[in-house]
């Protein structure tokens, strides 16, 4: 422990740092390659709406100005998309910026969060800085358990992160489940739906979690336009709940949260629905594919309703991302998430997902020999 | 209190809001009125350097990807120009993102944060936050109290928030007191040192805080791109600490802070120096002006270190605001500070400041009647 943190929060040493993906660039410089796949952060394959670039351009001669703080235009976009009041939603730099204020609003020191095991770490870096008790509950066959969430609910529960679908897994829990966990979770307890990969959802059993916020349940709904959207890069992510909730939540918002160009590339990217269909599309034909891939090197992966696809490749995960990186492709491996030989891939373009499924298959035959 | 707040942290019950500088389209639509000149929230009336917009332009099209975390070019080319280690710098969303990671980061739950009373109201916000302490030490002739602070300073102190120069009066606290101060403050109690309008400071005993870096005092020294570099809609801040320091506060820093235009546009800024020395001979010059302008009116005001000015009308601020909103002009009334009589007012183009002058003075006159 060093002398700066003999001064810190008590609840942030030792603290799970974020394991972001390393962006493509870095690796390129480290590795001396060049025109690398990158598959490992589930960034948009058809990379940016050029209504997007048309309106940052636009904007850009006004960053001399401070942002709208609470983000008012889009709010109405998105309200009126989502059938909501605008003051039912609440913006962030980011899906992680709305965690961590959700963290800030509600988490009181001793307070106990449950969040699924593996599942997005931002809940639990989150969770330590507010000094809450972080509660791991195992996926079971791969997917969020209800049940098991249930049974961890204690008198000093919180928040629950559901993660629907889940990351990295890319794993749904459906109606009925959602509708009998809804059913049996106390009313003081704050369920938030991350809800980032939403528009990639396939199953018409996922559930309709706006149900509940027009029931006046104590849910918070998050959204992103990272993924579908192709806004990782600007960090937009917002919530929906009740007006109260929203109330409460919006106490801890900072003055400036999202900026200009982010709020105007948000705005754009909503207005251009052309751009999500050829994203999805582009995703259905891909899954498809790297289905069929997997299937022929017989190796077992997840059925996603997300833009990726965790798969066991039955060898060390971390050798395969650095053997894969020599043939130009980044994928994540799974380690960080304590599944050693399990691979988390995006989506990509066909010409994308044909180089990941060769440099892997690559890998596989070297590991074999 | 509604049934959400019952949930909420108690701390955070009846924090105070951050009353930000209504942007110029809102008040323009709420009035009718257009082609307004906003002197109320310090932007840079040379607006946007054109290197920045060819920045961010050349940088749209990668909005898909996931930015750099750590920022890691921006601080290399900042560790440069001040002459520090990069990993002696965390770069955030905006200096008020950087003063909440220093709350997150230090303060415990009964921590005391001392701030100058009226200053920066992000510091009271975070501090809420925390469920720290806030401890408010009353300005002395419209400057920052170093004998009042130390007075102040209790077995509990963690943080002290010293805004240097100090907004809203502008004012500065100079070498041999700061010397004096820092002689004083305990080694165990944080001193933020907030420079935000750094830049702008013409006084020659300005003290040199990196002279507590260096010596390795717990000392952070803030700044950002919001005001001489004109990027305050793209929120860049960044702090400048002992390597130790700045790794402690690293650990609650999110994956993503600062957003790809951001970076790519600080960057571009940086390097635009000459942007840089305009801008200062711009508010050189409109300081003059105003004081000359305020000296005629026989107007008492703040000398200012910075690109703002903090003055007396001697009559009710939020009224004079009001009208002066009718000739066009938006300025800043300080009841929110407690001051119900003073504005502040940024300095503008020439032709900004006159517009601004003529406002005034019809007001006054309307007063006077």
């Amino acid at each position: 422990m060093t002398k700066a943190d003999e001064l810190a929060r008590h609840s942030t040493l030792g603290m799970p740092a974020y394991i972001a993906g390393t962006p493509k660039e870095e690796i390129e410089k480290k590795y001396g390659i060049k025109n690398t796949v990158k598959l490992a952060s589930n960034e948009n394959p058809l990379k940016v709406s050029p209504k997007v670039i048309e309106a940052i351009s636009r904007e850009a001669k006004n960053c001399y100005m401070y942002p709208e703080g609470t983000s008012p235009e889009l709010r109405e976009a998105l309200a009126a998309n989502l059938g909501v009041r605008a003051s039912q939603i609440i913006v962030g730099n980011g899906g992680d910026h709305v965690i961590g204020l959700l963290c800030h609003a509600f988490v009181e020191e001793g307070d106990d969060v449950i969040v699924g095991s593996p599942s997005f770490r931002t809940y639990a870096i989150n969770t330590a800085i507010m000094g809450g008790n972080l509660v791991r509950v195992p996926l079971k066959d791969l997917t969020l358990d209800p049940e098991g969430i249930l049974n961890a609910i204690t008198e000093r529960t919180k928040l629950i992160f559901f993660c629907n679908p889940n990351n990295p897994t890319g794993t749904i829990v459906k109606k009925d489940r959602i509708r009998a966990f809804m059913r049996r979770v106390p009313e003081r307890c704050i369920v938030v739906f991350d809800e980032a990969y939403h528009e990639f959802v396939a199953d018409p059993d996922y559930p309709d979690s706006m149900e509940y916020v027009r029931a006046g349940r104590n849910v918070f709904i998050l959204r992103t336009f990272s993924k579908v959207y192709g806004l990782a890069g600007l960090r937009v992510g917002y919530c929906i709940a009740s007006e109260e909730l929203a109330q409460t939540l919006g106490r801890v918002l900072p003055a400036f949260p999202v900026n200009r160009l982010a709020q105007a590339a948000a705005l754009a990217a909503l207005e251009d629905q052309a751009f999500v269909a050829a994203t999805l599309e582009n995703n259905t034909t891909g899954k498809e594919y790297l289905y069929g891939a997997f299937d022929k090197l017989g190796l077992h992966y997840a059925e996603t309703e997300t833009n990726f696809i965790f798969v066991d490749i039955k060898m060390p995960a971390k050798t395969a991302y650095e053997n894969m990186l020599h043939y130009g492709v980044i994928v994540r491996p799974c380690d960080q998430w304590d599944m050693p030989t399990c691979l988390r891939v995006t989506i990509g373009t066909m010409d994308e997902n044909k180089k990941m499924i060769d440099a892997l298959i690559h890998v596989l035959d070297q590991n074999n020999q």
